[in-house]
């Protein structure tokens, strides 16, 4: 299922080492500023480059080749693609008998009786968020004045992100972090209960980005041992302002105009330097797996612009249904 | 929305002082057992009763009235049903004018324009629930022989549930609690990637029960500390066992073989009895509510069942359309 | 698939003998006046009666049961059932053995592995089209000041239908009929290309409606006989009326504004008095089919309501999704 | 609404004039044996060439970009891409004021807002239908052995097409014509009650396809005339082979194994050589429009083809719903 949405409906494709990646954006009103330029900073953002980082940086510039005429959407749909510059082939047979722990290289092999693209992850490749990226990019156009900005807030169990990079880099293995995500200036009304109410849809999103192990709202997982008497956001004025805000600016599915913040765990890279002990599917026993490359020691570091971007094209999504309400019988 | 599902698809509907509450069960496959007699017990173990739960007790009688024949699925849509038969008038007036922190009083009437039915909360009653459990129940008849537990395992920060509530009913107060939620002999293969992952859908569908404020899989939020070569679960055997379940049985959104487990943070209970200070739309000013009649002091004793009910519905649709694949091409 | 449309979406379900009948409306704005009494009309005009309808009259009283408030829609799924009151088992075993020709007997059978509830035709009575009628009363409260009537302007082969439904009667046969539809008042825009155009959706509908054979937009048929320079609709003025309409309102699937104009083949009844020779699954072997009771001569009389219900259903979903529009970036 | 289907999914893009033109199809089960070559046959049909068909000839020469591996589908959304060869600018800013009849120049105008692009009709041109076939080839490998066969049966309202086509010409107008399509070898049980049924789908695709002007399954606008004692179809044998065949091999929108037949008319090109009176929005008056550049006569010649295509990404579509019914309970 690589449709998501109702009226902003986004269809992304591609894989890691195929010929091109890119997102189909459906739905898109017409009118919106659109150029190959707006997209670069959110790419900039999702690149590879710094510590912690893989050294592969793959340019990643989009084309846009369907649904612009004269740097305006026009309605039709909106098409994005990226050129993979490298796809040289991988050994693949390899990740088919000995498939990498925690990543999908043995359940894509069983789910697709062993015809799916395995170079790279194929299309399970962290990769192709990059269609996810592109349309987030004219999703935040969509909701403006609303805003999201995700931030990562911790890595490896410390908030001191560049110590625990470099400790991990040392040591040949990868860690993990949260990533903390605010949207602001929503406004009220948004999510349609019950079962698209907001978190959900947001949530839904959040878990089609790789590598994210959990979500919370507001509270979250310390509303368990709260007290209603604490828990309950009190309402201070005619806008629906709270004095806290441990919904999360939400109510019953629908945003109550406070901010969304929501928290995101992300899992460590499963690629790492060390070596591992895994079933080996040719020589029928567990055996030594040493992963060849240099990868990401901490993917949380590039995935705040793509959680950003996922929650952008939730809440357009959102508010673009919303505006049917706007008729007076 | 109220509809969710592909292939297996729920809508539900009613208000918590509404004539009837239920749900449309369309994609059913036909030919499986079902009466009114196996709604039984799940509707035990939601309804209220027990120490912490609403003196209110209703009896929540469901009736098919649509899709069996002679005790057998048809393959049509299948609707339960239930008579609210407490359906005395609230004074609501005074929720327009004086809405519940925590509840939904404030953003459903924003949301629609005023229309909404306050009465109980309404539509945004957890009474609504029901057809949730309703459609659970013969979701769980599909997906066997996997099955779907849910336990609350800790409320108001203890393990010891039992005095926590005591405590909470005599601060007249209410607490909140957190669920886990463990599947079983789940096949491997399920999950449609990318938007439809198995934890996106599940996620998804969690959030749609009300009073949730998050969801982690597996090591959840702990794998923002862990290092990779902790993390990554060694595969063992050619079934794909797994040493360790980090990964909650799934990976790249797709099932592994192995359990599924997740817990969810519940809130605690919006309604209380001790008086809070919020605002108020007639007087223009920030007073004191005291919320009448009795309430679950934790309702997160009665959600386990919801959860499994939820889950068994995502993946009832997930094994539904996982068998397209059984074709040789 | 018993769901219908993607803002304003209609669910059905119910047999010809079960329980209850009804729709289910999600996605319905809130504040639309409505009472059980706005739905008599239209009901009227769907129920048995006149001459070359069945003698068997159901009251078919409407009864709200979720979804309004005080007279007007909530916001929240709105629900109308029918009890049936006449539910006696038909002697159904002959059924399975001797399929009915033209009936959806034997198909149903197949397709259900034999769990189909064959009684009166089960799921696939026209009685189901009362969930239509329900959901076309609403919409048609939505899509004001637009308006749809559709009328019976032939009925076995002739304009003297009165005529024509008394020699069928005296045949014991039964007889089709031709329905147009006209719909006036339409704003210009509705329709979303490519496969969601505005003929694209309405066909979709009316084929849901049974015993429907065909449908022709404007031109239709002819429109395979005339030269470019006939058919081509040329604009009169700033308002894209057209100086003739033999694009009935639509170009490139989305509305001109001129009048939407259609024609649907009825089939005739398939119950006839007449005895059929076909396949009698227990003696393996054609023989004679004598259908008991009483039936509808010409179902044609009776649709043309449901006709215009299913076609504003339609269009009351693509207002909703166009209303998005309004907004500029 | 650029998306299509529930398990076999098409998304389609592109303008007449822009840089590309393609279709995303997810939910394709992999294992299917596909390469550019694959596609040839169809496109080659597609293309003009003919008497009677415009004298620019692009060569559409299709590029896999995703979802293929080693000359197989990989479970991942498949991708086929066209570059447009001739992307030369129109003079479009005559279209704006002088919109050409028939087309949808003042409709996408209209709807959009003036955003819409409108060279060569931008994403309204019949070229978008590249997708449509691209998805079609593979949609044929998934139904077999059932096939569906589509071919121009009549044209200017003669059988004697070559006539009509050369008369057109002669005539500087154009032609429409009728395909007839027939679908065989079908499995009983496609088609999902009430609103999916297989002429509602069928129907629902045709109308995608620029210049259809309507539909007729079987015995189609005859059926209005016949009798039931004619329209009838009597079983014949145990496999639900009928005598006659007026249901056009479904009965209550479910397949009964019989041949699928139906007829759809085609307009005349709406782009014809003669002078044509239609509104100026800038001269804000009528005035004589004469549209240059060289044009398909008949287009109705190079539909079928595309007929063919979208009538199997339906079947195809159905056949994976269908397959969800094989579990036993």
């Amino acid at each position: 299922m690589n449709n998501f949405g109702r009226m902003f409906r986004v269809s992304i494709f591609g894989e890691s080492h195929g010929i091109q990646i890119g997102a189909v954006i459906d739905g898109c009103p017409a009118g919106i500023p659109l150029t190959e330029d707006d997209l670069k900073d959110d790419f900039a953002r999702r690149r590879a480059g710094g510590r912690g980082t893989t050294p592969r940086v793959e340019p990643d510039l989009p084309k846009i080749v369907s649904g612009v005429f004269r740097g305006k959407t026009t309605g039709a749909p909106v098409t994005i693609v990226f050129e993979n510059t490298n796809i040289q082939s991988d050994d693949y047979d390899n990740l088919w008998n000995h498939p990498r722990p925690g990543h999908a290289d043995f359940t894509a092999r069983q789910k697709y009786g062993g015809y799916n693209d395995p170079r790279g992850g194929g299309h399970f490749s962290g990769r192709i968020t990059l269609g996810i990226v592109a349309a987030g990019v004219i999703a935040k156009k969509i909701i403006g004045p609303a805003s999201v900005v995700a931030t990562l807030i911790e890595a490896g169990g410390s908030k001191d992100i560049q110590s625990a990079v470099e400790e991990a880099i040392e040591a040949k293995d990868s860690i993990g972090g949260i990533i903390e995500c605010c949207c602001t200036n929503i406004p009220v009304g948004l999510g349609e209960p019950f079962f698209d109410s907001a978190e959900a849809l947001i949530a839904h999103m959040i878990f089609a980005v790789p590598a994210t192990r959990g979500i919370e709202f507001g509270s979250g997982f310390r509303a368990a041992a709260m007290k209603g008497s604490e828990h309950n956001d009190p309402i201070i004025d005619k806008n629906g302002t709270t004095a806290t805000n441990y919904a999360s600016g939400i109510n019953g599915g629908i945003t109550n105009g406070n901010d969304i913040v929501f928290r995101v765990p992300i899992k460590p890279t499963s690629s790492i330097g060390l070596p591992q002990e895994t079933y080996n599917f040719k020589e029928k026993s567990v055996s030594t797996l040493q992963i060849e490359g240099r990868h990401d020691v901490c993917i949380a570091i590039r995935i705040p612009v793509i959680i950003e971007c996922a929650t952008a094209i939730v809440l357009a999504d959102l508010m673009l249904q919303e505006q049917q309400r706007s008729r007076v019988f």
